[in-house]
């Protein structure tokens, strides 16, 4: 059983959809985005603030299962929690529709570079290590 | 002094920005379609109905301007009022930061379209007749 | 008649549709931005070095009428010519089906910005002086 | 060595990228998208056409790694080849830059829905029976 360390609750906005009145398979990765940015933002450290000190996240992998498609109006909870492998920063992300059900189940891998460069991340293992 | 009818709170979402970093220009049309889509939503009819019902908005014009732009984390109001010109529906639509600067000033004209159609739009005018 | 002096043939793609099979409002200030670059890239000097040299281009107003929507597959033409008032410079941007029919008029306003600060944007107009 | 069926070329457009100047991670599946979508158009059936005969190509799984980033003005290959496993149809999806460095690797798995359940994709299969 995963044991989330954050939640966040959006909602569809009917621009993300596609004409078939789906949320464009895209879209789930913005929304995994947002909740990763917010998850660093309320626990640490911003993205913007990452940026200024010269360290820059960037993926290096996701893989993401669509299990059941949102719709317009649909609120959903989308989660985390993560871990440290070597130099990555795993997070598995998931994300439910109010009635419990669930529509896509993630695991996406980040690597630092400083400077351009490949980073041991050993700044932000540090800031967020109570989530490790 | 515009008498707003309605206002959305929403924050910036950080893949809305540019390699300026700041919300790329066509992001804010995201903002006021999500504003206008929640207000008629909470406030009668959603558009997912009013397809069902066979009633298409469209937006005929979109006169927009930039005044102050978004940044990354910013939170901001998104508020709106509403008239009724002929056969069209003028959305006044305003975007504030939280310090109470303006950032974007719109005004966006749309038409109903039924079963293809142009349509009177009697029956929206009903439905929000409370804010026309 | 406009006279144009740059045009864009693009494709719509299926991502920008929204639920009702038509191009998404938004997408249409993409289509004309990106018009807008290459236009700039292809006759003189290309975004990202104009932010290499500190010059920041910055939408202050936008207004776009809608005539007829784009759908699947369309082909489309985007056109443009430009004048210089003031400040600003002064986009005409039409965008046209295949079969000749209008879709899209706007008129796209920009200053620049230079180390931050409205700048008279001399640079540019020297750049393109053969198209303004 | 991958023999791939289909090669799209493709631009990066300057409101795909985000704040760190490259390619946003969910633009990817739009460009991976279009490149299925007008693979489909070219050689046999379009998505327009396969909703209007109520065939409906869901996705179920993607697995993307993230190489080399893009940026400005970049040019790119999008390049795809396909097989059938049961009921799924496999996009083996990569991106290359202009000078042949790979930028994206993915592996794209949809499965059909017809009148809403899930589909043995006949009808497809014989439609791209020389691809597979």
């Amino acid at each position: 059983m995963a044991d989330y360390v954050y939640t966040l609750q959006m909602q569809v906005r009917d621009y993300e959809l596609d004409s078939e009145g789906i949320v464009n398979n895209a879209n789930y990765l913005h929304y995994l985005e947002h909740t990763r940015h917010r998850f660093c933002a309320e626990n640490g450290i911003s993205f913007a603030e990452m940026q200024r000190r010269g360290i820059i996240p960037v993926l290096n992998k996701v893989e993401i299962e669509y299990k059941e498609p949102l719709r317009s109006d649909d609120e959903f909870l989308s989660r985390l929690w993560l871990e440290r492998k070597g130099v990555r920063f795993i997070f598995h992300q998931d994300i439910f529709k109010h009635n419990g059900r669930q529509c896509v189940k993630a695991v996406v891998s980040c690597v630092c570079l400083e400077n351009g460069k490949l980073d041991r991340g050993d700044l932000l293992a540090d800031i967020f290590k109570d989530f490790l």
